[in-house]
């Protein structure tokens, strides 16, 4: 691109560094800002700005919070027995949104991934079985992705967890909710059959 | 949404209100930048800040630059008596990347649009009046896009400019180089169809 300003094409290049933003939608929104009043960019930068220097993760849980527990772990109303392991804060906003769950979180801050780099190291795990030691927990949910990662981080921690003699869940997976068999993918479909379940039973599967 | 963290929210809200970015989009794009050094963020928001402060508009053409005059103005390679009249700075980087235009341009910062309550004089109408009384021009390209505002646009410059008794065009419009007929909206077909130029012309129309 032929940029006219160096300081446009700069303010483009930060933007275009964002994952799924490319030159074109970087241009776009650098535009819209330039046009935006001044109190606006800075509302950007400046909450930007705090969260990097501000954002504090939950001692126990180690979701992103505000103070040094987060709502979900201060709060009395919880199920503090009931432990769900999840990915990241993305995966306790959707389960939060269900209103389905009423235990409290384990955020891993990622999924085992050699090819990435990533091994249990790096993740919140001895920050998990240090809690499962030091509190009275009657069920551990894992709430990983159904993906070669998320199935890797579930072995690892199935064997690092069993131990404990602590009733270990993952969440059901199958055919959506509303899918149509003709569109399923096939792992679904296949895995979905054999992992069959009788008519009358509903809700949570039990190990 | 269930922020965990009010800090989170106020960052994602304010990247939701981007043009195209939805909230789950804006919540990928803040975790992504939490997940990156602080270098990096600091990088994006001062790039930020210093393009709103310190741009520059080209103070012959509007196009925005670093200096008082932006590099195609200040070139002596440049034909300074054809003048290209565009919408944005997008469209003069689009051109650019062209390679097939020699002259300067015009940006007008905008279309003439009654529903987005941009009348005349919110567009750089009467410095382009200006430049025809002040220099020796000798064409004036209209580079407009080809869209309601755009004719509109087209047609109160040209009973503004026609007295001066300098050559207007406006740039060729008809079906895409390399455009099936079979896929070509049918108003863009109609318009090709009533414009058609004999076939032995190439290049610019002229008037």
């Amino acid at each position: 691109m032929n940029f006219s300003s160096r300081l446009l094409e700069q303010a483009v290049d930060e933007f275009g560094r964002l994952p799924g933003v490319g030159k074109k939608t970087a241009l776009r929104l650098v535009l819209h800002l330039l046009k935006q009043p001044d109190a606006e960019v800075a509302r950007l930068t400046g909450a930007l700005t705090t969260l990097k220097e501000q954002i504090k993760y939950c001692q126990a849980c180690f979701n992103m919070a505000d103070h040094d527990l987060c709502e979900v772990c201060s709060s009395t109303k919880r199920d503090q027995q009931t432990i769900c392991v999840v990915e990241d804060t993305r995966d306790v906003m959707a389960i939060e949104n269900t209103n389905q769950y009423q235990g409290v979180y384990h955020v891993l801050g990622g999924l085992i991934s050699p090819m990435d780099g990533v091994g249990p190291s790096d993740l919140k795990i001895e920050a998990l079985v240090d809690r499962l030691k030091n509190n009275e927990i009657k069920e551990v949910i894992l709430a990983l992705s159904a993906t070669m990662e998320g199935d890797t981080t579930i072995f690892y921690l199935y064997r690092k967890l069993k131990d404990f003699n602590i009733p270990i869940t993952t969440i059901a997976r199958g055919i959506s909710f509303g899918g149509e068999l003709e569109y399923v993918d096939e792992v679904t479909l296949g895995r979905s059959i054999a992992t069959r379940v009788p008519y009358e039973r509903e809700g949570i599967k039990q190990p």
